[in-house]
């Protein structure tokens, strides 16, 4: 994971979003925290040469209309054609009708990286991905330690099928791609009181993984690690002086924008998931 | 009041957001703090699916266009289906003539629970509500302690005519139904160095009634005093510490997510207008 | 620098901003920082109205899209025609073809107060600008203490032939009118790991320019160095209490809020470059 850190913040990943409105701009404060560099462009004339300068691209369809869903399509294939890994956030899928069609139309044509999400909408990318198995009756809608070996198991399926690693992300968050599963138990309650945490995060995975293309596994351990590590801090300091909610968001990205290599890997609380 | 603070957090309402993108992050993350939960959706093909889900609605017309518009409407409309509460914000009531006449439009084709803005919004609201009074003539620009009687008044035969609550927020803010008029005096000058306390009042608002359908008057006035009371709170850290205003908002959130009943209860500075 | 200062704070200048989604809010919490009053509004049917009850109006290409581009030479032609600033920045000029067209585009059909925006991005608008001399040739692709001179030839060639004030910004400012240059030499390396301090910066230029229309090169000047000193003030903040770049980000608009006439003309490190 040193190795990670460092690779990001001396390579400096430009990472093109097409992303919601809710959280852009903690998003691209954060991508400069890691060590990376955002640009933002949602008009489908602009996608594909903005892409074309980028190393990665991240798409998120927490705001999604219209125009935004054929730009992300267009920006998405001009990446696979490029080679750029890409990595989808379905938020809300499975919640709306538009969302979960949307999400099973971008995972037709874009290959994506890594899928990230929490337990329900990852069950959601599941039930589009051409799989065959019944999800509701195998995985529970929170991940806890009493079913983490059939989230893995579930996850590396989904993996398999989609290609992408597949991160769900919550209390204990699981990254899988389709030989290896790992839990991740970095991060604090407290984050699920602010807002972006995980569109974040999709950042923080796209820069690790330009900077670490041999190994995307790795790379988005690390980046949940990361961000989940920069939460413990952001709380304790939140804590001890007693401020609050937006606090925690503050210094979360300000824990980001001072985190080394050392300091993660002693952090890091990541297992491999057996099974 | 201490009631409904406990019963917000206690049940976590879920508020779709149809709202300006200059605020929307801190709209969220004050929801948040507030103890309910948002969700940001625009697009006319997903804003009925979303409001279906949710336990309310916001719409805010900041800043507004054409496909929003009508993501209002269609919002607006299913939400009056199921019976739950709407508010409008009316951004910019009669400072442009597209704002004024979405704002006649929307209150044309849908029923509100709580109309929040200005004084200048309200009385353009009240323009075209069908109301026979002349404006200009009995209202002035500013509410004061002079003008309560009459702010009073006039927000109360809005309520009649709209069959929503009013709140007028300023200085001194008045929240009334078409029987009962209250003065809030929380609140700091400083809050009208930020963007956004307006906006964000408006979720607290929706959470609120949410949690205390029973009495929507109340519910609006504790929002109104809980935001002004963290204002106060906020204000008095920036003071002691020197910072600035936006400090300011920071600590206007992080208050929000500590608020407990016992402290709105003491800090509130409500009184009814009689006349 | 005084006066400005203090005649920004005693006049609110009302702007009207159509800029991108990414750091809007920071913009809009930036102009009421130094004294100003900000409105947003891109919807085409609502700009003309909303520019006409404003002081000056900032177009910022950053998150361009076909509705705003229309938006914003709409605005841009009202503005003109009204005789107020409007301030450009070209974000992404020279990165994607829509940006460079969207940019040209804009110069030819709007008459421009303040050109702002970094050197790749001003190379750019000169090689749109009608000026026949090679950029490349010229130009380097950082403002350095080595090439200060030729920088300032070339601002003030590309201000005779549009017309505006160039702002270069970077690690050193080049500010110039088509007769005098200015290097600023205020601000701090950390501010290159926020977002959004270039379009907060628009903001501020728009703001003094109102507030000072009789000599837009000086109100230019002033809002360069103000940001840059306050830019100071916040990562001195930041490095005595060890938080990080998003804590930047609040102590820059906090600075910004408290900044006074005297404060700016002692901290100011502007400097005439001859030649």
């Amino acid at each position: 994971m040193k190795r990670i850190v460092s690779n990001v913040r001396s390579s400096v990943p430009l990472v093109h979003f097409i992303t919601n409105y809710v959280t852009v701009n903690d998003v691209a404060n954060m991508m400069l925290a890691c060590g990376g560099s955002p640009i933002m462009s949602d008009e489908i004339e602009d996608v594909e040469d903005i892409t074309s300068i980028c190393n990665a691209t991240v798409l998120n369809i927490g705001t999604l209309n219209k125009n935004t869903i054929a730009a992300m399509t267009a920006a998405g294939k001009k990446a696979n054609e490029l080679g750029h890994p890409v990595i989808l956030d379905p938020v809300g899928a499975g919640a709306s009708r538009l969302r979960t069609e949307t999400t099973f139309q971008l995972l037709r044509d874009v290959k994506f990286a890594v899928i990230r999400g929490n337990i329900s909408e990852i069950k959601t990318v599941y039930s589009g991905s051409g799989s065959t198995r019944g999800v509701d009756a195998d995985i529970a809608d929170a991940v806890t330690e009493d079913n983490l070996a059939e989230t893995a198991a579930f996850a590396k399926e989904l993996s398999k099928s989609t290609g992408a690693v597949i991160a769900i992300t919550g209390a204990i968050d699981v990254v899988a791609d389709s030989e290896r599963a790992f839990a991740i138990r970095n991060g604090e309650a407290m984050m699920a009181k602010i807002t972006g945490t995980g569109c974040m995060l999709n950042g923080v995975i796209a820069g690790y993984l330009v900077a670490n293309r041999e190994n995307a596994l790795d790379a988005a351990v690390a980046a949940v690690a990361a961000e989940g590590l920069c939460g413990e801090m952001a709380a304790a300091k939140v804590r001890a002086e007693g401020s609050g909610t937006l606090s925690l968001r503050n210094y979360l990205i300000d824990a980001m924008s001072n985190l080394d290599g050392e300091t993660l890997e002693q952090g890091a609380k990541v297992e491999e998931i057996q099974g």
